[in-house]
């Protein structure tokens, strides 16, 4: 069987931990482990090789995380470079796999806690696939949400499938035993689906399989960005599910959580006596069932209780628990005055490490920038800034016009406007330099890559 | 008439806005002016004279809040080396004052909305002063505080001082309508009450006259440690005016706030039409009557109401309204574990300009440095750390050893640990450098001063 993980998420319901070039399946909020690195973790007895769909900006990020896993099965990336929902995503893992190949398609964003009912179901859900079925899991509803779509059930059959309900209809629903959440995970052989998505949605089918045939395939599997702007964007459910004859549904008792709010966070992260998430550095002071999110700062509460407080290097948001639902409408006023607050954080994550603006101000900036071991930036240079880099932590490989030199912690060195360089770490030990811009513009723009080993230019 | 503000005050009821070593008086909470220029200001038309009594360590501070403030008058500061309450404060004002010279009195830390009325209640105590009352000002109350001391008057005798009442024996006060809330503010001459002291306290007169009679007279009176420390610790109240029987009250109704708690603040800071405190930065999505205090960061609230927010770089409290008494809780128990953050910001205050922490770390920190026009950092060397200076705006002038030169934006220098360096600003413009310290102590105290424009060697 062949795990699929749907990687292309950039949800913004936990903004500001998430941004959109920073979504949720990648960030750290249950301690040593990503959504998106659990999801490996998860499926990684069940599965003999994984592919991940994600979006071209993102590859860097998902092929660390899946590395830092140690998870070895035999491991394929697929690359969007724009979003088209979750039809073509699977479609394009299919068309890249055996067609008698079982796929278990799994979104990497969701919380799954009770792993041995969850393989329970995979194996079930393995062995209709082979029978040719499209198989979809449904989770038993522990309360009646009216965020999710239901499926109705008749045995392993599917009635039908719902749409959001309202309140009353959702305890309906819950009431009757025979509704269950629509997950979003399936499993299915991959010949099988394109068969049923060719009959059910050909444009889909054809302009998914025109934009794999004409990928690129290096390290990874590389979608053009004409071809997949070419492709309708649709979800399996629209395109397949709820037409398709052959699909059955597994009931699924997992301890699912999709962690679609701070407050399903809440629900799920572990808490104190008094019902606080356990952080570090908070104090609390009479204060019960809050959610404290934070980083650096010393974050303290007096008094107040059900409160949602995130608090990240550049944004605090302060909500009622039950009204994190308005996060959107938040970031969406956010994004009118400052877009860049809603993609990146003040840490940036590239593909040779990261950078940390620790302030900007007319005429410089300040960088902290760590490189992993092996790792080198682009050989490049700048219309409208200098840099001054100083080393303070490890040895730095420096190319500077036609000069190549070695600095280590406590040198520096000065990279005029123009000058072509390039800053490498070729040790087994962290690098970190801080860098000062100086320049009338100081965009990231400006920026000149001569090469790049990971072919930004 | 001299006035005669009391600056020693370093509570941190206000924490983490206020700090030990950054009080109140001197934060800029209400936009342009601090609590301590607003009072210079308010007695500018009153007074020929201003003397300031003020802790050593804020002398740079305050001097520099009055020259911005532009009021010229004849100006003295009073340096204490710590502090021993408000009667020798006063005392050590009044022997620096001519004996008939009439002091008005008044803290620096308070908020008077009602200018008119407040000279008009000043006249009349002037007059009283001249008479030979020591004059105290009664606040009407505006309603049962219980944080307060209460005068009983008589017309303008005074029956009692009652100290802080219960809450129904306040409900009693201000029924009666002879109470007033004693606001720490006085008007008498200077020599009665000197006279007053040495009969009633003289303990404190006699160490108080020694104190001044060794203190050193530069730009500055300083008052050794050995004669302060020797003067016994009491109020003026305690002293003096429970005991005299020259004491006048007269009633004020000023718009008087002593901005002694988040709750106090909240009342008198400008609010829009939602309750919300008026703020840069600041999203609130349905939210009523919250008090934000912060700085860069972006702050949203989302349906949260009656909350106090105080946001600064390096610490956050999120407070209940009326519960903000218990910041003194806190500040107790961050004391305990990280005392540093409450007595500094990580924007230090220092003679010649401000530093800001931007990034600290094992064996590297990274600060900015601000050098006011014409200010010099003192003389002195490193015994633990070598400093990497990148100049990024202005003009530095730089001695490292035997030698002197000048560096401008975009250039940098290097001083090894143990050189003896000295960093100045010259020019007429602000000199900003970006500092990257290396070493394997970092401590503020790793310092050798050789020689110090501000005494401090």
């Amino acid at each position: 069987m062949q795990v699929v993980i749907l990687c292309g998420g950039s949800g913004t319901r936990l903004w500001p931990v998430s941004r959109s070039l920073y979504p949720k399946q990648f960030v750290k909020i249950f301690g040593e482990h990503s959504l998106f690195q659990k999801t490996i973790l998860r499926n990684a007895s069940l599965a003999s090789s994984f592919s991940v769909v994600i979006n071209q900006d993102q590859y860097f990020m998902g092929l660390d995380q899946a590395e830092e896993t140690g998870v070895a099965a035999n491991r394929k990336f697929i690359l969007e470079p724009t979003g088209r929902n979750t039809a073509p995503a699977i479609a394009l893992a299919a068309l890249a796999a055996r067609p008698d190949e079982v796929l278990l398609v799994v979104p990497s964003d969701h919380l799954i806690d009770k792993q041995s009912d969850y393989e329970e179901a995979v194996r079930k859900a393995e062995e209709l696939a082979i029978k040719g079925k499209l198989v979809t899991f449904g989770i038993k509803p522990g309360y009646a949400e009216t965020g999710y779509g239901y499926i109705e059930s008749n045995g392993l059959e599917v009635k039908s499938f719902k749409e959001k309900p309202d309140a009353k209809t959702a305890e309906e629903y819950v009431r009757a035993g025979n509704y269950f959440w629509n997950s979003g995970m399936f499993c299915m052989k991959a010949g099988v689906f394109l068969e049923e998505l060719q009959i059910l949605a050909p444009d889909i089918f054809e302009s998914c399989l025109r934009a794999f045939t004409n990928a690129k395939s290096d390290t990874a599997l590389r979608i053009s960005l004409e071809d997949m702007k070419a492709i309708r964007s649709e979800s399996i459910d629209y395109a397949v599910m709820e037409k398709s004859k052959k699909v059955n549904v597994i009931p699924a008792d997992i301890g699912w959580s999709d962690l679609g709010s701070f407050d399903s966070l809440y629900d799920t992260l572990p808490k104190d006596k008094e019902g606080n998430t356990v952080s570090q550095n908070v104090i609390h002071i009479s204060s019960k069932n809050n959610l404290v999110i934070g980083g650096k700062r010393l974050i303290s509460t007096i008094d107040v209780n059900d409160l949602i407080i995130v608090d990240t290097a550049d944004a605090l948001v302060i909500a009622q628990k039950g009204s994190t639902q308005k996060v959107k409408e938040l970031v969406g006023l956010v994004k009118k005055h400052n877009p860049e607050m809603t993609e990146v954080h003040t840490t940036a994550h590239r593909p040779w490490g990261t950078y940390t603006i620790l302030e900007e101000n007319a005429g410089y900036k300040v960088k902290q920038i760590t490189v992993r071991p092996g790792a080198k930036l682009s050989y490049q240079y700048h219309h409208h800034r200098s840099e001054h880099w100083i080393v303070v932590r490890g040895i730095a490989s420096i190319t500077i016009d036609d000069k190549s030199f070695e600095l280590k912690a406590n040198e520096s060195t000065y990279i005029p406007k123009e000058a072509k360089h390039r800053l490498a770490n070729l040790q087994n030990d962290e690098l970190v330099i801080i860098e000062a811009q100086v320049g009338e513009y100081l965009g990231e723009d400006d920026i000149v890559r001569l090469q790049d080993d990971y072919k930004r230019n």
